[in-house]
């Protein structure tokens, strides 16, 4: 059984090959921005400054059958489930980053230290879980 | 732009009827059990009890085209974009939920609290970002 994901807009970032994408967030990376298709504009009412945000993206052209992975920096390591890992080649290449909202102008978000190559596909946007939670 | 999503699983809640779910994830709420399908059993591997997941899920049956929100909760409030919300009612119903994991059995993990209804369609586990990223 399967669902369709609609892409919502798109992702800016420094990065224009995968070779140059950092390996994981980082809150002190560049500005990244966040731009939504014109139909999405309003969907950002009520998002603040300073707010932290889950981001969720595509990662394109990933093995989607990967359920055991080989990692070359660990060697003699077993293999490690794909579960257990924040690789993308996954059934369902979802990114999700935690980031905080910088500046909202229109359907423009720009937050910081994004992982993905420029022009990633955005999926949705929503406010992230409390600590507590 | 589409793409498509895998449902790789699914979710074992006490809630069978939406009235009946929580409004959000508690880490304090009762056991929920996290059903892989047989090929991605193997996917588990490495992970651990006690750690910190992320898991993603899809929620069914919802309004796709919600742009803006009217919360019957807060009477006289301006609508809330939905990206500033975490309803169900979103272009992508993809749920993400930060849970721990309580034990591992197969291709069952078993964690406490979450929010969604029985059978729920199961997208993605990860390991949870680090606090500080």
């Amino acid at each position: 059984m399967t669902a369709t994901l609609k892409f919502i807009g798109h992702i800016r970032t420094p990065y224009k090959v995968l070779e140059e994408c950092p390996r994981n967030v980082s809150p002190d990376g560049p500005d990244c921005e966040i731009v939504l298709d014109q139909p999405y504009h309003d969907g950002v009412t009520g998002l603040v400054t300073g707010q932290k945000i889950l981001v969720l993206y595509w990662f394109e052209g990933v093995d989607r059958d990967r359920v055991l992975t080989v990692r070359r920096r660990f060697p003699g390591e077993d293999p490690r489930g794909t579960f257990s890992l924040r690789s993308p080649h996954r059934p369902n290449p979802i990114a999700a980053a935690e980031v905080v909202v910088r500046s909202i102008v229109g359907g423009r978000i720009t937050v910081k230290g994004l992982d993905c190559l420029d022009g990633t596909k955005l999926l949705d946007i929503k406010p992230a879980m409390k600590p507590e939670s």
